[in-house]
């Protein structure tokens, strides 16, 4: 069967790539586009490169012309996701690419994100380890997904086998992350101007302060929990702690994680390793590289695949996992189709890529 | 008194960053240029920016032709400038821009470079804490100096003041740095070509093989040598570790510097702020910037200054430091002049600009 | 049925991106890689971003390995094809994406290659318009193709309906390129280094050496023969003269072309559109722009399509066409691949995709 | 003596390089800096490159506020400086980097900007020939000055010298520039995003509606006039026509202008050279390059330099100059700065370099 779809946010980076993607699913028709201030305008006009959808006009983002399709994807700022979801009780399948619905805790909501706290959907990122299972298999016949933040995906990937299997100590990691602009959208702000990052790089939300801390700590809590073998759905987040910091960069895509935990006492090299390729051995979208190859993002621009590099320093006593991912595929976009391929029953990659576009 | 200048690896990148800001220098007269496989062609040709050097033909590097000047710098891949040294007895000032004096260990020297070891030069990073002063002390009227490793100086500048003040604990150090490819030299290795390093970001030497690290674990050693008020002019790095991690992105020059270390028990903010306050509140070249900002690569692009923001993420337990640097200006080639205008007893920011080139 | 595939230069840009593009292709089985000197070595260490080709180790590219395929794809500098082409004589289709097979003119050859000259193959660019037809007619079959050159490609798509149409002035073309370094392959060049692109626009083969310039004439020649409906199937190019200049920018792929020309003398605007807009409103991978419209490089990323954007400056008198392509797609492999499908009968788009990756 | 110095706009890119210039300049103190919107915040906020300027505050842009200097800088958006140059009338020296006193033409005002139309200042180009002279002699002792449109000078500067000696045609000029966004101004703009810039070319003002155009026009009939030997001051632009298209390109500043002009009949290579090399031989910061080598645009980063290549392609029958220069400098404030130091008497050159920030 072919499922009607509709995306808001169309004119937006993340709603832009969901459509890239779906233009190439065979089992999906994509019936509507919507944009706030863009209503009434072609789509191409904002995103010239869809050329195979130069048909469709952007509509108004309204919970009426939104309602009726067999699946809606919601690509909006944080905290506008919640007056859609309410009126879409009818649509099979709603898959939010904001914030909205992924966080499980109230107070976490309030501390990074405040305004009203909507209930938290199914996570996105099927290969994360989680109760000793992996998150694939909540998303199966799911209705409600929650597509997660690119940054925080890309560091729980990176993590969560080094957590699940207890061969990291996840009280004191530190993260630091280069990323291209295009995952803050396409928002008119000074600092996001050409001429500010062409040749240089640009902190941000230093200090502990970025929104996706939460996510990660959610995230490495549920590996965590499979580790304690506790059945627990969410786990408290207690001991998680993490240094982030994301960079600016001048590329347009990409996000590559450079993370680093301590060594749990006592665990072997071939142990850590272990940790990773139980995990992701088999996996067709997450990637361990052999011992000493690590990744960068321009080998998966384009692509759902996230690829994983995995150092063990012994000189300072931390293991260093340094993941590539393009955050608007794997990281948002590419994460939502794979979910929504899984909740339907439907060959998990389909209309995905694993090859990057390089150089 | 106009001093005679030498410059040797006169067409690379940290050769032609020295001529540059000599070119502006009052004092300075650059009478020879010299390179290896390039002597014979005019300088012009390999550093076209140079525009006011353009009668400069470059000669071969040897000895002779180094000799008989006053100053003489040696830009050269490391292990190379030994050679050299011998021969330049009777040279006033030597300042070399390469590796091969910076190391006070042997150890370290075998274990991170190799080949001959040659003895430790006065190290070039003027505004460094270091047992109760800064290294500006150590520079007057040298006659030997050895400028900095541009990833290494720019990581001591960020981390002493807080050893120096025992605020943080340097054991568990961690830093990610995005670095531009400039700081590789004109090396011909395919992953320098702009094909590979357009629109991606690239690590390497991850997990501890830089070899920068032992660079960094012996300044801040000399800078808790301070700390201890033991007076030891070279202090062992016991207890020093660091995780450091480089990552290629696409900018021509610039390092970000993103470094953290545990806060050290029972201080406050006030006291750990005052720490670099204290250090860098008199210096010209090496700002700490105002609580809650952070800065860019490019604005001190072409620069000497070193510009610092500083974060306390009670939450991680982790102090964060965020410095960028030139890597070519404050990195190395900045360094080197001012620490000749010290060795001179010149006025120390001659020819050496504080403001960048932005956007 | 399935064809199997032999591609030399495999460790390339070029090789790699006809991989690419074939890895997704349902009719194609990849089954030998070659490449001279990094024979022996997996093709995932060259080519990284290729995950789902990890399986492939290269040969050396000799007549023995690459014989006994369906297809052959040469993706070697130009004067190395042609010591393979003879060997190749049972290969039922060889495609060469290097220029030996390109030039009909020795005297062309020899100006701007020398060396041997091999006998020219149908020229693989499908819709150029040319004889009245367009070039996909003398595809259809062909058992030994000449990819095009990516600059000559494209310049000749922008110029070659205007020129069948005699609505331009081919005596005095004008075009200046914005092109991405990976046009000029994985050579370890001190030009092409990162540091020397990163940040700067600059300028190769001015003033009328660059070899892509016989190329274009000779393809808008083959246009003009058909304007003069005189059958002739490679036309003399005398009365066609084009000033060409390319211009590195700082972007790993895509060429934009703006090309002049001077407007006939009492045509109509509408009669100037109304040229492009025939040779190209049926057409799938050449799409003219509405007017007042023009093409960016991302907007053509991955994808098999030239965007060309036309304005008419009656002030200048000159015709004014932007035309954007992805070189390593459009402008290589996918025109190879275009091609190929059409000479075996494949549905002409099979494995190329139409939109672009962007941001 | 010292001279007292307002700067408007000093939280744009213009202003902002204005200020860079000047903080080196002994002859002048920065008094006053003033900004629309952002009046009241510190001048560091928005230019946190100015490290020596962080005393500054940014006052609101009055009459009042800018009168009583010994010179204002006027760095606005076009239309806004004609009402303060009426109430600076007791200004000794007014510099506007803005249009409103380039033209000199109504009818090109008006069908280019529209609005009120002011009254032609000394146009700010020293080196540009003009009337058998340059453009130095009127400008020394000048009080009003107009700065030069960053790519109209670059491309006058380009072209003049064939002009006025008669050896190209200026009736068919053809010009492509590949620019920088910082040319745009910090102006919120989607399409000068980051995320949209980078990896990208993008054409803008096609077809002749560029706002340079008339600005060329006029001097080149200027440097015509000359040829002449007329007299006229400012000569009827009749016969001269240019095709503009500019590109932006991922690089925060430069541009790289190819201009091809056809071959006046009969002059031989020699002739076209000395043209020139007789217009600029002389000069320190507009250098020709010798025969067969092209400038790039790292290479004048932060200089005053224009670059120019010229060769002579017979075939096409064009001269193409290749000119580079840094818009923000030789483009607008450098030239605005060396236009005072004339006006003033000063060492021409004072706080300006010849030497760019490479790589």
């Amino acid at each position: 069967m072919t499922y009607s779809v509709a995306v808001s946010g169309a004119s937006g980076y993340a709603g832009g790539e969901i459509l890239r993607i779906l233009a190439a699913h065979p089992d999906i028709e994509i019936r509507t586009v919507t944009a706030h201030s863009n209503a009434g305008q072609p789509l191409i006009q904002h995103q010239p490169h869809l050329r195979s959808l130069a048909h469709l006009t952007l509509q108004d983002t309204t919970p009426e012309i939104l309602a009726g399709h067999d699946i809606v994807f919601l690509a909006l700022p944080h905290g506008q996701s919640g007056q859609y979801t309410d009126a879409l009780g009818g649509t099979p399948l709603v898959i939010d690419a904001g914030a909205d619905h992924r966080l499980e805790s109230v107070a976490d909501w309030d501390a990074f994100y405040g305004g009203d706290f909507h209930e938290p959907w199914v996570y996105g990122v099927p290969e994360l380890p989680v109760a000793g299972a992996t998150q694939r298999e909540r998303l199966a016949g799911a209705s409600r997904i929650a597509a997660p933040g690119c940054n925080a995906s890309t560091v729980s990937l990176s993590l969560a086998p080094g957590v699940a299997a207890g061969v990291i100590d996840p009280s004191d990691i530190v993260t630091v992350l280069a990323v291209g602009p295009s995952g803050a959208g396409k928002s008119l702000k000074p600092n996001l101007l050409a001429s500010e990052i062409l040749g240089s790089a640009n902190p941000y939300a230093v200090g502990g302060t970025h929104r996706h801390i939460p996510e990660i700590r959610q995230a490495l809590a549920a590996a965590r929990a499979g580790a304690r073998t506790d059945g627990a759905e969410s786990a408290p987040d207690e001991g998680i702690r993490i240094s982030f910091t994301p960079v600016l960069v001048p590329m347009a895509r990409g996000i590559l994680a450079t993370s680093t935990a301590p060594i749990a006492p006592g665990v072997s090299d071939a142990e850590i390793r272990a940790a990773w390729q139980d995990a992701y051995g088999d996996e067709t979208f997450v990637q361990l590289l052999p011992a000493g190859q690590f990744p960068r993002t321009a080998d998966v621009l384009g692509a759902n695949t996230a690829l994983i590099g995995l150092a063990i320093d012994r000189a300072a006593n931390r293991v260093v996992v340094v993941t590539a991912v393009d955050n608007l595929v794997k990281g948002t976009a590419g994460a939502a189709v794979q979910s929504m391929n899984i909740a339907l029953g439907l060959p998990e990659g389909t209309a995905l890529t694993v090859n990057g576009v390089a150089p």
